[in-house]
């Protein structure tokens, strides 16, 4: 019988306890442990597993085979994915679009002078959103891709309202509009603004005595969060948030519609999770898998899901896989 | 400037015709010649391209990069891809999936002895949708997936009624049931039945005093192919078949619903594609891209899709992949 696949998790937040759960499914990883900031000691991790500072990481280099870093893309990443990928293989869920490039440079160089393997940005977008913008784009090169997230909440846009005087707490939809999703599914590549393909929800619970409709006014006209959208807010009580809004449900669309020839084709992915934390935290787990045997057949550096062969995240030999998947 | 990728074609019919449209969409493969086991004079490829005997591939093995193989799956591909495999990286869309581990075994035996890379089952089912099925199985364990085809025309089955006594021409539909899709897409993990997955829909032309009843009867209770399934049968002009029925339009579902914890998540993959060829030919022509970069990596064997990452398939520059497609 095979080793099991040694997993460590650094960061024990939403995506940490979700990497946790995930990797109790699998049965040929096994959690070995969490790193964390906070003092080790006020972690309660649902399995029975050693909780460290992130200080002992160097110490520990060879007791894990692959570590899963929950961290946030604004700081804990840029400076965490670096460090860890000298002591082990990592993998991160890094989703500022923007910094990608640069993220990956830095996470290269690192891996590539300690011989592990830094796969970057893996989750669902960037992730499986990614993976199918370039197996459409790859595929049928004559055509336009189109990228929907939503029904789900934006914690970005959510924290935007917050921070607005009088507003207790916020939730934020982001909303596909139906009409778009039709109009690309039916092959006619149309030209849409920010406006015509998202709308935006919000539920605020207000402070006593706030001034509703000037807190209103201020998140529909708040530059590059609503202004381009059209928003609706609704003002609810701390019960109804605490009811209704209390999960991160997200999800999304990557249309795209090509043709060969005279004829035309439209290839759909769409995703309706629960949960995005615990979601994105599976994808992560599977790719762990990919990234511990990637740096076993040889290869390291930085990577990213577009360098990873489908085989080597699951669990299955390569003859199960075409018996019972292909 | 790198050179370009040369590409042959081996089989100049539907499929072959479609490879020779993607490979003009692309800017870095070059069609560099068709075989064909008919008489190569009798041909009239679009573009100014050589056509050659079948018997010629042994003394052409220098000048291609890569083959891909347009024949079909009964008894071409069986033997051709075995056999041009020990000339060229070659490609091909063999889709009897009872028969995949054995196909593979004897490409792979022939691909290993000439160090060239036989990528096998390239397409959309199996392809694309078995990508997307070890993707969600892999990242959601605990879930359920569902595959659906359609709506199009099959073929196999348009065959089986073609060949009743009293059918001048016969198309068949295969049309996935929206209330199962609808039952999937909640989460709900349903045992469903064939006939409650699928229905079939006829059209055919009856030859001129045929016994229509008779047609209908051999059709809905004909084993394996409609006796399973709700089966419709419209009696239509020669006409009304060549106006309305002419294309291969085809498509189809994969929808996994796995849950973590106690949150549920829906993968949905879906194709809606004009002509089912043309399609399969762009796959096949985006993977022979990456059998030509596989082997220059110095890989060699029977592979499949789920061996392939996906930037290999892109023509884009790694960097650039991360740019504008991650």
């Amino acid at each position: 019988m095979s080793e099991k696949i040694r997993v460590g998790i650094a960061g024990y937040g939403n995506l940490g306890k979700g990497v946790e759960k995930a990797v109790a499914q699998t049965s040929d990883m096994e959690l070995k442990g969490i790193f964390t900031r906070r003092d080790p000691k006020s972690l309660n991790p649902a399995g029975n597993v050693p909780v460290y500072s992130m200080d002992q990481a160097e110490a520990l280099k060879d007791e894990f085979d692959v570590v899963i870093l929950c961290g946030g893309s604004a700081t804990d990443l840029p400076v965490q994915t670096p460090e860890l990928v000298q002591f082990f293989n990592v993998v991160d869920s890094f989703d500022t679009h923007a910094n990608i490039p640069v993220h990956f440079e830095n996470v290269d160089h690192a891996a590539t002078g300690s011989g592990h393997i830094g796969l970057i940005s893996i989750g669902w977008d960037p992730g499986l959103f990614s993976l199918n913008r370039i197996l459409s784009q790859s595929i049928l090169p004559n055509g336009k891709t189109y990228t929907f997230w939503g029904k789900g909440v934006s914690q970005g846009h959510s924290d935007a309202v917050r921070r607005i005087q009088g507003v207790a707490d916020a939730r934020q939809y982001t909303i596909p509009v139906e009409e778009a999703l039709e109009k690309v599914r039916s092959g006619q590549n149309p030209e849409l603004t920010t406006r015509e393909k998202h709308t935006r929800e919000c539920f605020v619970v207000a402070e006593e005595g706030a001034d509703l409709a000037a807190i209103e006014k201020e998140i529909v006209e708040m530059p590059n969060y609503f202004s381009d959208y059209d928003t609706t807010v609704h003002f609810i009580t701390a019960e109804e948030m605490a009811k209704n809004h209390s999960g991160l449900p997200h999800g999304g669309f990557v249309i795209h519609s090509g043709s060969t020839g005279d004829n035309n084709h439209v290839i759909e992915f769409a995703l309706n999770l629960d949960s995005n934390p615990e979601f994105t935290s599976s994808v992560l787990t599977a790719y762990a898998r990919a990234a511990y045997r990637m740096n076993k057949m040889g290869m390291n550096g930085a990577k990213t899901i577009f360098d990873v062969a489908p085989a080597w995240i699951c669990e299955k030999s390569p003859a199960d896989q075409r018996k019972e998947l292909l």
